[in-house]
């Protein structure tokens, strides 16, 4: 009897310690094994005065961490337009972004800032900075809503500080754009970190595809929503892309370059709230030109014997996306496309 | 026989493996287990135009990461003048620096850049930004040597790569110099932690001392050859403090601010390199001059009943330390010495 009741409290106390260890478990996630982490400067120029003085900028500043049992292929992540490296790290609602996601999934990863932004402000060419009142157009342009309203499921918490942090998620240039400077610090880091993946965002676009022209070691490219430049073989531009509005979104280079599109898988993803044909919104509208173009071009690039996809969420089933997909409120599902992309194309 | 052979040739796989396991152990550190990390931005202001747009800014940005079974305190980093959370990271010629040493030794880490720097960008100021050919000024300033030449013995790695990543730690201003700005960011992000224990550096000696008095969450600081700004009672500034050049080496505050400091352990360290009378060398001198100043802070704080220490380096046998001893060749003895004040003083 006596050794009966014992039985039966142990089997409670297991029970309960069961229970309390789904609970953790529930509340607190797994600890992120790191085998590795730091950061170093990368690329960028020396400058030499008329007393023999140096200064030493144009440089990315990389943050790295490489997990327990990496995969083979690390992911260099490159920011676009007025960001950097924050999008990839904690999300604007406080939950985990690409950064721990993807350490979680055991690849290393390279967060960059590029020359002449955040942590790599030493800039060469001198900028004057100052206070831009541009965060309602930004709201507007990276498919919120329309200010001051969000749009209607989309995948972006409501509230003020999320919004205080998606705004101080940005940080002015140090220096005029030059996308030569961007992409020598790019392939300087590919040719660091060896054979490797890279994760583009925004105006990060070009700068992916720039890059690749300068590196061997670029094995796949995955693109959220890329703008701009779309490099195209000469003489072969669009024709929506000869107005002097469009000019800046396709560019044109040799053949022999353009096939360097074609010897490796790349991905384009792009979210909601893009109409199907062009209407009031002027942002909209510019995203419907991108998406169209990003088409072309992945046709472009297929008809010469490469494996480019566009895929626009919302024909997959998933609404509500910004322009920052990644760290949207349903990011898990995002990532799970990344993962599926790498797996299929041998990359994980 | 074939049985002793086989035993023979099992003995030889396992010494063997032995062997390969302790050389792993010796090139390959242990996995830091982080059980969270991410970012976020801290404090900061929200202008607001005649339109009504708005513009946010002036917040500090934070990478922080907390290892598995944490000290009680976590170690808030407010770096120097012209550098960013770089300064805690891998150190310039490629090692562990403060932040992996002290996430090994169970420490939450928060690595800070202050507002209008690196990451914090967003200057609700505006400023212009040009290249400056200071790196031999600061070469000599940081006292890693006379340009060209380095100390004898300077707990420095004596190569390119290692000053080129130093001169690229450097990051400019992205607007004007404002010590309430930096500490109300840093006084938010003690409120966010919760207690915890600055460590500075610098400029960020004085940044430490005026968020003391912004903050009761601070609950000791510790502080690499802090320069400006000692806060002195009022009327008891020191005599060598008044004269135009050195005014800004020293403040004045109330009484009861300044008994602030008398209820937290302090203790601050110099490097190597400072003579102990004025020579030919103006940053040497400078350095003298701030370490006779940090001792008479510390002899007054004392005096009121606190616990300050000053630590010249050198006097304890530990030689050949710059402006950096965190990041110096000598980096872990330099980590010991805090790790011995932080349990000396019940800290950790």
């Amino acid at each position: 009897m006596l050794i009966k009741n014992s039985l039966k409290n142990l089997c409670c106390i297991f029970l309960l310690l069961t229970f309390a260890a789904q609970v953790m478990a529930q509340t607190k996630p797994a600890p992120i094994m790191i085998q590795e982490q730091g950061s170093f400067a990368i690329g960028g120029k020396v400058l030499t005065n008329a007393e023999g003085k140096s200064f030493h900028g144009d440089h990315a500043y990389v943050y790295y961490q490489v997990p327990v049992k990496p995969h083979k292929y690390p992911l260099i992540f490159v920011h676009g337009i007025g960001q950097f490296s924050k999008t990839w790290e904690t999300t604007p609602d406080g939950r985990e972004g690409f950064q721990n996601i993807f350490l979680r999934r055991h690849f290393s990863v390279y967060l960059a800032d590029q020359p002449r932004r955040g942590d790599a402000g030493r800039s060469t060419v001198a900028d004057t900075i100052k206070p831009e009142f541009t965060e309602e157009y930004w709201f507007n342009r990276f498919r919120i809503g329309e200010w001051p309203n969000f749009y209607k499921g989309v995948q972006f918490k409501n509230d003020q500080e999320t919004l205080n942090q998606f705004f101080r998620q940005m940080t002015p240039d140090t220096g005029p754009t030059d996308y030569e400077v961007y992409t020598d610090a790019y392939a300087a880091l590919a040719e660091k970190t060896g054979p490797a993946i890279l994760i583009t965002h925004s105006m990060g676009g070009p700068v992916g595809w720039q890059t690749l022209l300068k590196t061997s070691k670029i094995k796949g490219i995955v693109s959220y929503e890329p703008g701009g430049l779309f490099p195209f073989p000469q003489g072969e531009r669009p024709e929506e892309t000869k107005t002097k509005t469009r000019m800046a979104e396709a560019t044109e280079i040799s053949m022999s370059k353009f096939m360097a599109y074609t010897k490796l898988p790349i991905v384009m993803y792009y979210g909601d709230n893009i109409p199907t044909v062009p209407g009031n919104n002027p942002h909209q509208n510019d995203w419907l030109f991108r998406l169209n173009l990003a088409r072309e071009w992945a046709a472009m690039v297929n008809k010469h014997g490469g494996n480019a996809t566009v895929v626009h969420l919302p024909e997959i089933g998933i609404y509500g996306n910004t322009h920052f997909p990644f760290s949207d409120v349903n990011n898990l599902q995002i990532a799970d496309l990344l993962s599926d992309f790498l797996k299929k194309n041998k990359l994980d």
